[in-house]
């Protein structure tokens, strides 16, 4: 009988082992895409691209076993060779070549030059060609980000005492209700996918006191702009025994403060690749809704159209406001109105018409949107009847708060908008794998 | 102008205070939900549970601002007193209660008894009262194990050099073809829901070399059984530049054993309450799907109906022979028949009936399908048109195979059945927050 034990011999060497100066002027076995070749007719240049970066080797014609004009882009090779150091390449040193193994070959040439340091290409063409164009040092550089901010939300509500859950994404009704969802027929049933896991999350804090989750949610809104998409990441999490709102707001700052730690300690390559500079996050204002309105229309000289409104300019201002007076890359906005939060946002006590809620923008965006709850089961029913809604499909979600539940608030990140705005993109497709809009179901 | 600088100062006591025994015979201030109350008359107990487990409280006629009579379970409360050693409570210790604050109330009795050591109630009722029965603490304690696996999952891959990723749920068609599939309309175009992120992290091991993704999957298979939902949370995993798919395999035992040494040392208390016997996962025994039907055949006298296909009861009974000839809880169980296998599954070059592919079976239940992938383009198509299948709809996948990938392979692991076959549970929703099967879309 053969057995598994969890280890696995490889005869090639790992990135490791080629960076560590031990092993120069020794063989190493290479394995790699070939991302270009520079063919200098004495000497041939082929660069491989490795999960961890690119490596030069080197074909000097008439000492291997293939010529260069053997060799393709997009080729994956397993290359033997001695480590030679070399100041002019990265990591200064290459493989000079004794044999190559071709493990597979491309069919067609590349419709993309992702050699190129920059991918001089239209969104439309890197999208439609998403799993070449990301073959590029620099746009596969925005998800090893990406991937940065989703582990440090992770981590830093573990450490916080949070437990991670999975909720379901085809429900019998969406948590904000309203015409924003995409609907299916569920074995003959009417169903709809979940525009968020608030619902959910509400009732494990009954369970758990702290939960969170990093999964799709999906958003049937009828419009195509650059800050939105109709699939996208979120990075929830929802608390208990909150003595207030603010401590919501405490908590994704400590977040932010991790995350930036850990892309400074991790991904400091990415960062460099893409000349990214972190925001200062060590303290992030906190405005009121109605008077970031005002700062913002007395500064810039606009007219306050709708008190009870923010519209993305004006969004926009806030945050321009907040960089030129107190260099804030962050802001939050607080005490939203009523009318624009969902029937399960806390109303401020000492103003109705306000919401114990907030909205963090950067550089003028809304990445996420939080608040306290309501907890207290008749303070809900309430609410839903002076909104004229029907408790109808929401009988379960209800029932928790019947039977008990502590002060609770939370919050929702857009994982794609929080990256965008990081990598400094104007457009969140950048910041997506396989963008889904009105006009994309592809790839 | 307010800044928050990520710091929230809280008064209560954190569950490190009240467990250090530094602090006994001094003043607490522990928050918690009212688990359950045992009135003896003079004195009450007053059981809190909060997400580190039970703490228990006691309340003297006489001596707080309230009465036994003024608190009721599943009140959520804030109380102050002094913490005294007491040998029969739980961590040794109790609050003498000197003040309550109440901070909610239910508006009615429970509807299970959830303070019982084991909640004694059918699967419908704990399904349907998923908030409630969750406060179990057995019940609660499933979850917290699920999370300790999906948390060793993504930690171990991430220290092998995997990217996490985050791929579409909407998409224009789906990876295994077939009637499978959720449909809906996407502003008026056909759209399915992913039975897998299959394709999306092929694409991507062009990309990152090896990804892996966590997230929901969906699958509308019309049967209702214990071992099946519709929704449900797969690891998945895709690694390029493999030897051989058993390089696979050697990553998944990998992970398992990462994955129970992290419920050691992270999940104790949770494997104490539910008595979880954690499998030895050193070495998992791996045989051929045509040998293991033979040895189940001879062994418990059962004829070869179909030498291509594996019933249920025959993955049960491999589990079976494989625990008493081997005391292994696991077997690999490897080259299954290329016609049970979807068209990108690579055959087994020694014989085309058969493929580079496994299974691995837990107790005799399937919870991983994996195996090596066909990279070469040409070979796609071949088995495309050998299976009689279209290309339409796959050109942008089938492009990245003219596009040059390395030789790759990977699985897929389905969380909820991993984490009943772990917890010794006979059905699958006992492992899912809230279950989606044929009849349940709700809670």
């Amino acid at each position: 009988m053969e057995f598994m034990d969890g280890t696995w011999k490889k005869e090639v060497s790992s990135w490791e082992d080629i960076v560590n100066d031990q092993n120069l002027n020794r063989q190493a076995l290479v394995e790699g895409a070939v991302h270009s070749i520079r063919n200098m007719g004495d000497v041939a240049f082929v660069i491989l691209r490795r999960r961890e970066g690119l490596f030069q080797t080197v074909l000097e014609s008439g000492t291997g076993n293939v010529t260069v004009h053997e060799l393709k882009e997009a080729m994956t090779v397993r290359m033997s060779g001695i480590l030679r150091e070399e100041e002019r390449a990265p990591h200064g040193r290459e493989l000079r070549i004794r044999q190559v193994e071709i493990l597979s070959a491309p069919a067609e040439p590349l419709p993309l030059p992702i050699d190129k340091w920059k991918l001089n290409t239209s969104l439309e063409a890197k999208l439609n060609y998403r799993s070449v164009s990301l073959r590029n040092i620099k746009e596969r550089a925005h998800f090893k980000i990406q991937e940065g901010l989703t582990r440090a939300f992770r981590d830093y509500l573990h450490g916080q005492g949070f437990t991670e859950i999975h909720t379901p994404k085809i429900g019998a009704r969406g948590a904000e209700g309203g015409a924003n969802m995409f609907r299916l027929s569920y074995f003959h049933k009417p169903a709809v996918l979940a525009q968020s896991p608030q619902f959910y999350k509400q009732m494990m804090v009954g369970v758990f006191d702290r939960v969170f989750e990093t999964g799709p949610v999906f958003r049937a809104e009828k419009h195509n702009t650059k800050r939105h998409l109709n699939e996208y990441t979120s990075l929830d999490f929802e608390m208990g025994y909150i003595d207030s709102f603010e401590e919501i707001m405490a908590m994704e700052t400590g977040f932010l403060q991790y995350a930036m730690r850990l892309l400074e300690k991790d991904y400091a390559k990415e960062l460099e690749i893409l000349k990214i500079e972190l925001p200062d996050v060590s303290r992030i204002p906190s405005v009121r809704f109605d008077k970031a309105k005002q700062l913002v229309s007395e500064k810039y000289h606009r007219k306050i159209r709708n008190p009870f409104d923010l519209e993305p300019e004006e969004e926009a201002l806030i945050g321009q406001y907040f960089k030129e007076e107190y260099d804030a890359d962050f802001v939050f906005v607080t005490h939203y109105p009523s009318k624009k939060r969902p029937f399960y946002a806390m109303d401020d006590p000492q103003d109705s018409r306000y919401t114990l809620s907030f909205d963090l923008l950067f550089h003028g965006l809304e990445v996420t949107t939080g608040g306290q709850r309501i907890h207290d089961y008749r303070c809900l029913l309430e609410k839903l009847e002076a909104r004229g809604m029907e408790q109808e499909g929401m009988e379960q979600y209800l029932d928790t708060f019947k039977h008990g539940m502590p002060p609770h608030g939370g919050l929702g990140i857009g994982l794609e908008r929080l990256t965008m705005q990081l990598l400094g993109e104007d457009n969140v497709r950048e910041a997506c794998l396989f963008p889904r809009d009105m006009n994309r179901l592809e790839p």
